[in-house]
């Protein structure tokens, strides 16, 4: 570039400022600020297969899986206050899950507000922010679990440009999480190459990083986000990506290490991980359902596996509601996965 | 699978049973209970190019395309009634049109509770039933014959996954015919390259199989399901698949046979066969149209072939109002073709 | 085909069209009649780098782009004394943008009677149309500029499937614009490879031309309509096509001749072009945005410029309220740019 057509560039970028202001920007523009909360925290970045901060320093994340912020407004519980007690048993993250069907019914700008919120709270509270794509079924047939994960293609990217653009630059959102459960059940949800599937989180990936370089898009494995095993032979092609499982304890039998190891935990190895979903209750508790029933020995063998390999975890879910709950009525007392999770996050974070 | 890890699942599928019928598979599965009606009837399968019964004998369906139920409902029409009619008049099979403009107006629970029905009362009476997904137009550029045939992939994905999810396991309903009417008007919605569409269709066979690899998929040729030539040299690749034509009589001149045996009757010789649309009208009666208009030479051309080359078949329609009507009242009065296709099915069904 | 053959197609045409005028076309053809008016106006073709009238004299198109004929509705200024001033400053061609989502919400027969009015009033004032799908964003992402802006690619096959069949036949409808403003921003809207989008352009071109072969497609480049450099290795592979550029002051810095050359006015050597949009206005004035800003120096060397090369274009936009202006009031006074633009339609256009 030469240095006149540079002196054109910074003159334009002036204009742009100058009408930014007025009231050009808001017609010809979608890239709003960034929320100036978050600024407290440092930026978070992948080294090898770590988080780490600034200083190249390892970080853990040991933190809470949220319920969706729609459902909590329409339980009438949206609030600073449910922030504040996941920060009381000190997660360091929290994830927010965003279903398709509940994106589409606020709309983006509402919905976008509830986001905000989350991200100030949980910022100014000093946690991190994983944003979910809240999605189970097969996104290339487009076949879904149930109704509320609906979606497709095409809302799929907006919703990420969307998000991206919103929240550039924000140290606090350095997570997002692609795509929470692609599966489809043994075929029963029509064919679902990893090959496909890897392609469509790179353009995913491509455009994120196009807007922020710096946020770290998490990869869910098949299988309802248990199974990785095609990372082995052929994982993404950008660097700086983590994965994700969700290994509930009956997706294998107990003793589950060696299981775990050979269908996820391996890749830990190589590449920064996160499992954003794991949990159990007891066969005769509210909501019990194949594949999260099970007792503490797996609450502390899971939470074993993840500090031996060095994985960031949210245990599921934060809730009186859906299960399986980590607490039992809103005074947050804690069910029997809620004491053990409490009590790791209470010990190992800082 | 070693003893133990065989033990395992059989307890997880035991927990499964209990929990399902408790609150859990409410929660988290999508599989509906097969409708226990339906036993009674022969389970049928495909044996080279013949529909067979268990004991390996030929069956060769003769019976008559009804109307879509929910427009049966919007009538006041939607009762048992119109299956007895259908079943005394003597057919084996019928065959249940759903529009997908009229699948999203009721809803998928309130439009799988008149299927059922259809499923329950033509099971109670003996007859078979061939689910059709009744849209016309180009499945690959979305251009579509007008608008209550719009759909699109993944509406499609879905119908054909909840379809085979309900009605699995159910012998009363062995057809599924993908996708009625495939056509790009000599280009006029667009390419529409048969590799393409074959890829598509093989996509929902297998989603289809996996789910229960019982199921008879049924694939339309091209130029609103009158054209299988491109079957020829690239069938569909998966075994136990029926083809479907709809050779009205103004498709080409009489004496028809000539043209038909080159245009789809060959696919005959080698994969079972079965055409759910045809009929015949006077140019003068209502809602003629090209290219239904001829007399009974046809309707006698087209049965004699049919029976000549093992081809099932259902007249179209079942109905006073839509065009070729084969009753011109709700006495049931036979119209001219309606005398036709009657006096076959009473001589040549059992 | 056989002479027996032949008779036979023409009986079918023959009670086609007795049929057509009975009931039967109402139900089973999309097709509707050409409109007669528009017959007045020589067919426009292509030749070479031309556009030609049927004499083969190059016919140069100088005009206006108008506003969105639903919110000029919507504004209750939708009527024929808006295409009667537009006659009235010597334009021979309008432009008809479209929103998609405006598109929706009036559904296909409300607002194909306001293109119909647009049609009709312009031929009669003896100016040709341009129809423009107005979008902007990512059309294999379905990332879009805003909300105004979201389609998909059914919804864009099915308005120039219907376009195409309203106005085939119609001369004084010569032109389909198919895309108004393709752009990924920089990959920050996703990967947009020009294979995929001239792909994508093709298929609907090539179901343009198989209902109406004398339709002239014309196809915008990269970069919100600026850049058509891939155009050089890579143009489309249909005869007969237009480009289209948008060449906002600021897209490059003055005295932009360089640039307009090797970015897209390279083009118009082999094909013919028509800027679609272009315009100017002072930083102070209502709605200035980049990249629009610049004064009357950028109104003649833009001019000059499709002199120089042939180039055909409409200004961008008649109208006192959407930017840049060309009147700013409703006694049509014109702004800065409206004089210069103005003045050179009522000397270069006959
Ligand atoms: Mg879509
Ligand atoms: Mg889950
Ligand atoms: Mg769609
Ligand atoms: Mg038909
Ligand atoms: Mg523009």
């Amino acid at each position: 570039m030469s240095g006149n057509r540079w002196r054109f560039f910074a003159a334009v970028c002036a204009v742009v400022f100058v009408v930014g202001f007025a009231s050009g920007e808001a017609t010809f523009s979608d890239e709003l600020a960034a929320l100036e909360v978050g600024k407290n925290l440092p930026q978070i970045s992948v080294d090898g297969n770590r988080f780490v901060n600034p200083e190249g320093e390892t970080v853990m994340f040991r933190g809470l899986a949220l319920v969706d912020p729609a459902v909590m407004q329409d339980r009438g519980k949206w609030d600073r206050d449910y922030f504040e007690k996941a920060a009381s048993w000190n997660a360091n993250v929290v994830r927010i899950a965003i279903h398709p069907s509940h994106w589409r019914r606020l709309g983006e700008d509402a919905y976008l507000k509830l986001v905000d919120q989350a991200v100030i709270w949980s910022a100014e509270l000093g946690m991190y922010v994983i944003i979910d794509w809240h999605s189970i079924g097969n996104p290339l047939t487009d076949v879904y679990h149930r109704p509320m994960y609906i979606t497709d293609r095409g809302e799929t990217f907006r919703f990420w440009h969307t998000i991206a653009q919103r929240y550039k630059g924000n140290p606090a959102v350095p997570f997002f999480e692609l795509w929470n459960e692609p599966t489809n059940r043994g075929g029963r949800m029509g064919r679902l190459p990893w090959s496909e599937y890897k392609a469509y989180m790179e353009e995913l990936i491509f455009m994120i990083r196009a807007i922020d370089d710096k946020k770290i898009p998490m990869v869910a494995g098949f299988n309802f986000g248990y199974d990785l095993t095609d990372v082995k032979k052929d994982p993404i092609s950008f660097p700086g990506v983590a994965y994700v499982a969700h290994p509930y304890p009956q997706k294998r039998p107990e003793p589950w290490v060696e299981d775990w190891e050979k269908d996820w935990g391996f890749v830990a190895d190589k590449y920064p991980m996160m499992c954003t979903e794991f949990g159990f209750m007891s066969a005769d508790g509210p909501g019990a359902h194949v594949p999260v029933i099970a007792d503490e020995t797996y609450g502390h063998a899971v939470i074993e596996y993840f500090e031996k390999k060095g994985i960031s975890w949210t245990a599921w879910v934060f809730d009186a509601h859906w299960s399986p709950q980590l607490f039992s009525d809103w005074d947050y007392t804690p069910t029997a996965q809620g004491v053990v999770f409490k009590k790791y996050m209470e010990e190992l974070n800082p």
